[in-house]
Formats: structure tokens, sequence, C-alpha cells
């Protein structure tokens, strides 16, 4: 397979819905990869997309799916409840796999998967996309180089949008703790594995939770459902090197803030904006100051783009650089991109916050 | 002296410092005080003061002027560990005491000031101005009426300005607790006390502390010098009203965040920012939107402000306002202004943010 396209298949995407909107424009930038296969449970949505995306098999069954010969790579891109029954599916079938995040229902699920997965000696992605952003991986360097010296304290302040009022009933699932699918699973955990990635690992964590919004209109229909998440959601603590860290995730958007990133050091200060707490699917600014002197605009220097072709936005941008990054995992036998037990390790670090915020106390990790 | 003009006397005050440009002129814009004393360690110093400002006395001994019988309001504006004496030799001389905050060098030290005050039913006053100024009545008022609904989080970023580099000698005293004068006991503690205010108490606190700049510069000398301070605080915790709170507060200055206060509601969001943690003595600009609108200005209404002057502007507007409502208070026999109970309080608070901190553990107030 060393130089033959990678074939991948793709559960989860119709004509129109996330996936037909991230996954799919990604994985059609790569001429190395080959889309071949979709999946979805209807099989005329299945034929719908397959036909608009060009893509040779349709299938109402995901087992099929992952059995189907043409395909190497199965990708996953469905709500997280079925993310178990798809992956162990998909293991069972040997194939490489790529899953969206979070990977597992819990981490006990996460954990049976890479097990799963492990025993085979499966190649496994946690769809931890923010991780591959050229703003990410510039980022880690300019900071690792000392462009604003000794890291003193990093926070954010995010909106995560939804978790408030629900535009259509497709959503309803996220306001239930029970689907794992919060917003401290999505976009809290999506943007702190990139954070992390960038300044460092916690030493310490302490958290507070809340529900506030105890029932949100459902938009479709203006009918009141009870919201039963925790909708605001605040982590600080130390990390490795000693800085603050202090982050801040409420539902809803903000008149004023909704995704303010801002990194203070002995030399300088780094400030990442945006219109959303999901770092991983919406456009940043990127500032940067040394000490005393103003803001100025931060260029992603070009290497750290797309070569050959426009780099894209937002949210394909994410996806493009994570299946870039997966080609290269494949092809190199290298572990850049983040694995099932890297998957693991987040479903755990959230265990601990959640463990911290109901316990009241600082966990030690 | 129900009609009389109160009769001050400021410790503390020389012709440049601190007292010079905000207690001295916000008392001038006030013709029912009456500046008549003033006292520093040299008589030279003080005899300047007096001059400059118009005062009949001047002392180079806290002790003559707290006797002086032309003083009935002690103003002590000098740093904390003085607090101590002079305001006990205040209560011993039978005086009415406003004493800036911290009130003590410690909770010790503020509970003995206000038991002896109290054993002599002294009228006191700890200057925590920033809960007198129109813009925290205001904001009290519009949340108190429901402008943004209920509130879901409020959260501060603020800059402490101080303790990083040091510009002069004279502030060297602020890197070491033991002078009761840290970033978490001036800015933080000023500006907490009027965000509490105005959205409500603490159920629980939750406080990560670090001292990230282990030495600062001198700028007068260009000398290193231990910096002693936990100069990273963060609190974050839930309100009465069931809020989450979140406070960062970091010294030194960023050329991103220095002062930003948001406050989301389910009907609205108010923002405001200026350009230092200090809330009691920068200026803020205030905006609001309801829920899926944009921010606009927010304008203090003139009942909020100075009748029949020109409203001060930081750093004079705090005290201004202060004095005002002191004068008040005397007046009227009413409790409106922070007493020394009040400090105590506040002290008390700080310890338990601190107990958090030291123990990490969440504490239920």
């Amino acid at each position: 397979m060393k130089n033959d396209k990678i074939r991948v298949g793709i559960i989860g995407a119709n004509t129109t819905n996330w996936a037909s909107k991230s996954h799919i424009p990604a994985l059609k930038l790569i001429p190395e990869f080959e889309l071949t296969a979709v999946g979805t449970t209807k099989l005329s949505s299945a034929k719908e997309a397959a036909e608009k995306f060009g893509i040779k098999y349709a299938f109402d069954n995901a087992f099929d799916l992952v059995s189907c010969p043409d395909v190497d790579l199965v990708v996953i891109a469905v709500k997280v409840p079925h993310h178990y029954k798809l992956v162990k599916a998909a293991t069972e079938a040997g194939k490489m796999i790529y899953c969206e995040w979070p990977l597992g229902n819990g981490t006990k699920e996460a954990e049976d998967l890479t097990e799963m997965a492990e025993a085979k000696g499966l190649r496994t992605f946690t769809g931890l996309q923010a991780l591959s952003l050229p703003e990410t991986l510039y980022l880690k360097k300019v900071i690792a180089d000392g462009l604003i010296g000794d890291v003193l304290s990093s926070g954010i302040i995010g909106s995560g949008g939804m978790w408030a009022d629900i535009r259509s009933e497709e959503n309803l699932y996220l306001i239930d703790p029970a689907n794992g699918a919060t917003m401290l699973e999505v976009p809290f955990a999506h943007t702190l594995a990139a954070y992390l990635h960038i300044i460092g690992k916690y030493k310490t964590i302490s958290a507070t939770f809340a529900r506030r919004r105890k029932e949100v209109t459902l938009l479709t229909t203006g009918e009141k459902v009870p919201q039963l998440s925790n909708d605001q959601v605040v982590v600080s603590g130390i990390l490795e090197g000693g800085a603050v860290s202090n982050i801040h995730y409420r539902s809803g958007m903000s008149a004023g803030t909704n995704f303010l990133w801002e990194i203070n050091g002995t030399k300088g200060d780094i400030l990442i904006t945006g219109d959303l707490g999901h770092y991983q699917l919406t456009p940043v600014n990127i500032q940067y100051a040394a000490s005393g002197n103003k803001l100025q605009q931060m260029e992603i220097p070009t290497e750290f783009l797309a070569a050959g072709i426009q780099t894209p936005g937002q949210p394909v941008r994410g996806l493009y650089f994570a299946y870039k990054a997966v080609l290269a995992d494949i092809r190199n036998n290298t572990r850049h991109v983040p694995d099932f037990k890297d998957g693991v390790a987040m479903h755990k670090l959230l265990d601990n916050i959640r463990i911290s915020a109901d316990e009241g106390k600082t966990i030690a990790l």
C-alpha cells in the first residue's frame, strides 16, 4: 500500500451535514486519499451523498461499509453514542480507523475500543483535529522558541454556541450528558487538546461546573426542553512549566467575548481571538506583542500552510491538516496524530476535571 | 455637629503622592468637608502640603493630628503596615475614622481595630471606595432590575499593573506579603468588593495562586529584587444566585487584556472594560446588549453622577463618591459606606481564598 491511494469509507456523511461540509471537502483536497464508500442509516441519503461527491459505494449498513474490500480507512463521523458499535465493527474488519472526538461515550468505551484496536495492531486516529491546525503548530513552535519568554499565565474565555437554545431536533442529544457530547466534551475538550499541546500539560486542575440553563427552547417548534448538562465549565490550574491556566466556557453566545485566549509571558503576550469557543472548527485571529509594545497581527508562515493549493479555511482547515498528518503517519509509520490512546487520555483528563468539580478539590495529575 | 462642616485631618498626604491626587481633591469638591489638618512623618513635607492645599494645621506626628480639637474625621492614607498604630491612636482620641483598604495588615489587626472603635461607639469607614462609584451603583441597579435577566456567569481578567517591575523604592513594600498589600489585597480585593456588591455574594470559592515572577527589577536603580508575593490569582466559584464567577488577576500589564469584566445573563450581556485591573481608581467603559443584539455604550444616568459640579474622573471619582456617601452616612446616621466590620469581612474572605488556594479545596462560605 506504500504508494497506493488510501481508500476511505466514511460513516455519517449525507449531502448537507457536518461530515459533508468538513471531512469530505478535506479528503477531496488530498489526492492520496480516495473516498470510496459512504454509509448512512438510509440507503437514499447514502446514495445521494455518493452521487454528489463521486463516491463509488453507498451503504445503509455500516457493517457492510467496514467490510468493503475497497476501504482501507474507516472514518466515523456520527453522534457519540454510535461510536462504540461502529468502531468495534471497524476493528473487527481489521481496518484503520479515524473516529471523531469524543472517541467513546465515556472513558470505559474508549478504553475498550483502544484495547480491541491494539489487539489487532490497527492504526487508529482520534479526531482532535485542532492539534493539526497550522495555528496550533506555529504557536507551539514560537512559544517553545521563547518568543514570549517564560509563560506566566494563559487563559481562555469561550462560548459553546450550543447548549443554550437548540436550533433543531438533531442537536437535542447534546444537552443530555448521557450522550457524551456536552460542552465539556465538545468545544472545551477539542480546544483544550490543542491548548495543552501548545503550552504544556496540567500539573494540577481545579474545576467549577454549573447547570445554569435548566431548560432551553427547541427553535424549530418553540417547545421548552430540559437542559441536563453543565453549561458552565471553569477549569483553573497550574501547567507543567509553572504557568497559571484559567479556562471558562459558557453555553450560548455572548454579545461580548466568544473566544479570547490570552497568553502572557515574561517577554511578550499572544492574543488569539475568534467568534466561537470551538477552536477546532472556527477561524481565529492571532496577535503578538513584545513586552511594552502594541499588539500586531501574527501571520502563519508559508511552511505551516498547505503546499500547492490555497489553504482551506475553517471548518475544512482543521480536518484538512488532520488528514494530511494522518497520511504522513500512515506513510512514514509515525505517530503525530492523536490515536485512540490519546483519546483515552483526554477522556481521563475530563474525568479528573469532573471529579475536581464534583468533590470540590484540586487534583494533581 | 448636625450642620457644621466635618473637619478632616489626613495622615499621609504630601504635595505629590497618592493622597494628594485623590483624597484631597475629592474632599475639596465637597463643601461640607473642611480639610483642617495634614500629617506626614516630616514637618517640612506636612507644611508644604498644608500650604499647597490651604490646610490650617501641619503635623509631623500623627498623635498630635488625631488629638487636634479641629479634627472630627481622621483619614488614614499611608502604607498598610502603619494602619494599626494610626487607627488605634485615632480611636483613642475618639475620632471618626476613614482608613484606606486594606484596613489591617491581616485579619487580626482589622478585628482588633474594629473592636476598639466599637467599644468607643465611633463611626468608622473602610476605604473600599469602588462600592461608591456611580458605575457600581448603576450596574447594581440595572442587574437587580433584570436588565440582563438571570445572571448566568460573570468573570474578570485583570492586570495588577504593579507586582512586576517596580517603578520606585517606595513601592517595593508591595512585593512582600508581610506588608499586607499584595495584588490579592489591593486591586483584586478593591475590585472584588464592588463586584460582589453588584452581582451578589459568593456561595463557594475555589482559588489558585502562583508566584510566577520570582524577582523583578527596581527601575530606578536597575537592581533585581526578590518578588515574594503571589502574582497570579484565580478565584472561581458560585455566587448566591447560582451564577458562576471566575476572576483572574496577574501582575504587570498585558498588551492584550488589562481589565475585562463580562456579565452574561439570560436576557443580555454587560461588558466593562478598562486599562488596569484597579477598578477602584481606573476609568471604565460600560457596554450592554440585549440577547441577540450588538453591544452599545451604556451611559450612567445623571442622577447617579455629581450634582452641581462636573463629575470628577478617576482616581478622584472613587473617593469623591465615597466621601459623599460618608457625609450622608454621618448626617443621616445611615450605614451605606463599608465600615470596619465590612473591612474585617473582606479580610476574612481573602483568608478563605488563601485557604482554598493553599489546601486545594473548594470552600463553602
